[in-house]
């Protein structure tokens, strides 16, 4: 067999340059950035007295989750079930599993591997769901936590109403097997509303619904012990309106160019920075102004555009894809030579690091480490 | 550790109905459908008289590459020396990489990768890449075929000109350490044109290029051993029009949603079917005449736009992306339980097999065999 990408590059480490020896598209982390990132959310919310739950689904990497948790997260939130296994088997526990799971073959997943955690939670959003979890729950040693979902309007998961949270919720606690965890009310369609005051005026609508439902919860003898959601663009409106109380932030720890083109803060400057790369070489210069490089639809998603351009071109470049492997830099006037590094930011940054094996850790210009993308593919 | 997904599965297979067992998103092969075009095309490229590589960017399968060299294939192309590497690791040979490779620490695997292979070629559209695989390959116990990359117009890789590809061949078949392998012509741009007289009159125009580009070669002294090019859309006109030497086609597998929206023959039936799909489970279905399911922008690439549904749901029924790991399908009317299974076709199938650590072939409602996807992530 030939060595995994990972063996390639492990002799780099720590060799004075290393990062310019990297055989490309390769994904790499800025290691201060990412720190700086880490350390201001986990300050933010320390200081704003609300718990902070990064969202894993973004890095999918044991690694990340750890500095999270070392910062002072609670833990961290997975989409998926496959996730949750991956990074607890990584040895990271305090889980939240933030979609429904609802198959029997999944569920019988999930309750081994709560036998498994000391902290593993869900969610649910259907009363024949929560039935089918307090069954398959019914010979664990401890009860399994449920979350009751409630839907922030985009009709993506969630239950409907006050209402129905409520009688979820009863229906829960009325379980043996299982715990009633809290509430999720995630709102993804707020997030990248690109004006803060725009995103302040809709977060705020979105949480006086929210404060009906824990209304509700409260008023049926089961107020929630947990209220979690948020996200990067909108957590400091969250905080300020009060109602959450634990935040599910996920794409602080690299901010994408999605990101980027939001304000993140009330007149201030971003609060945090660009931690995540695409590093790729040009490999075909036969166009006046015009590099081809090597890193197309399978190096970068394109749900969130095109990519910007950190370095390796002048000022003004544009990237255009050019299929599964190629994308074209172009730059009037310049001349690209074969060869050529262009370092490029993901446009959304969670589906295309779950294109990658591995980060390629940097200081400067020298691969520091290289971690594993933990939980990469483990969409079930 | 957790066992993968793989071993997972491996218990369902040859048990009756073991489909529905699957843990979703799921990429499913059927195994019939998949046969049926693996003959036409070969049978095609035989009563024909062209030789057929196809192109395993597609597939990244050993299997799949086995079948089809059982089937008559001289071989198959890879789009990066890293599909190559893990193709020929599992056993594949005559491979041919369809995109320059120009670093120093790419070049120095290729020469590795030859050593260790009977029959490995390579395209190049640059003098001093020519220069840079010369200097690289002079130790070689066998000269590194080489092949002029040739643009058809969409400035990607190639050369530019009859000149520069007469220039490039020239050059490489001075070097004691290459061989002119010939020219590699692909019609990226062509290929999904819908209509079959629009793409014929299209890629007429472009094969008058391509016998201009093979004249100055000959004239040049170097008639190309061989002329490598077209793709599913054109492979019909492609051999009609008698140039091409060799068949690059890759997607014919497969059939994904982007060719069946292209008439692949002249006023005759599809001679290709969809043997891809992507099997998903409804987790949420608090919406009147919508049901959320478990495949989101980490399930499927989104550069081809949308999936079609294949079972499921009624006819007429749409899918939406909702964002990382969900998307809704709506049918008005229809009421959507949790846990129902909805089969989807893959929108573009290249980016979006690279998603996924195995096939699940299925005859029927049966899982019948596993298949890792050997080069997944490989496009180093």
């Amino acid at each position: 067999m030939i060595p995994s990408d990972i063996d390639l590059h492990r002799p780099l480490i720590d060799r004075q340059g290393s990062r310019r020896a990297l055989n490309t598209p390769v994904l790499v982390i800025d290691r201060v950035a990412l720190e700086r990132n880490i350390a201001t959310m986990a300050g933010f919310a320390r200081s704003a007295g609300v718990a902070l739950r990064p969202h894993a689904k973004t890095h999918k990497s044991a690694e990340i989750a750890r500095l999270q948790i070392a910062a002072g997260a609670v833990g961290v939130c997975c989409a998926k079930l496959g996730e949750a296994e991956a990074l607890a088997a990584a040895g990271i526990d305090g889980i939240l599993i933030t979609s429904p799971v609802v198959t029997p073959q999944a569920i019988a997943r999930l309750v081994a591997l709560h036998a498994r955690m000391g902290d593993l939670s869900v969610v649910a959003d259907n009363p024949d769901n929560v039935d089918a979890l307090a069954a398959a729950a019914r010979g664990a040693a401890r009860p399994l936590a449920v979350l009751v979902d409630v839907d922030p309007g985009i009709r993506r998961t969630g239950v409907a109403s006050p209402q129905a949270a409520a009688a979820l919720a009863l229906r829960i606690a009325a379980s043996d097997a299982l715990r009633f965890g809290g509430v999720q009310f995630y709102c993804g369609a707020q997030q990248h509303i690109a004006g803060f005051a725009e995103r302040r005026a809709a977060i705020a609508e979105r949480t006086e619904y929210l404060s009906g439902v824990v209304g509700a919860l409260t008023e049926a003898g089961l107020a929630p012990p947990l209220v979690t959601g948020g996200g990067t663009g909108t957590h400091r409106i969250d905080v300020e309106l009060g109602v959450l109380t634990e935040l599910q932030v996920g794409s602080y720890v690299f901010m994408d160019r999605q990101y980027h083109d939001c304000e993140l803060a009330d007149g201030a400057d971003q609060p945090y920075e660009t931690s995540l790369f695409i590093d790729a070489h040009v490999i075909s210069a036969n166009a006046p102004g015009m590099g081809t490089i090597d890193a197309g639809y399978k190096a970068m998603a394109t749900d969130g555009g095109t990519p910007t351009i950190a370095a390796g071109a002048p000022e003004g470049a544009a990237f255009f894809f050019m299929g599964d492997e190629h994308g074209a830099v172009l730059a009037a006037g310049h001349a690209f030579r074969i060869g050529d590094r262009v370092t490029l930011t993901a446009p959304h940054c969670d589906p295309t690091v779950n294109l990658y094996d591995a980060y390629h850790v940097v200081r400067g210009e020298t691969l520091i480490d290289i971690w594993p993308v933990t939980a990469r593919g483990r969409s079930r």
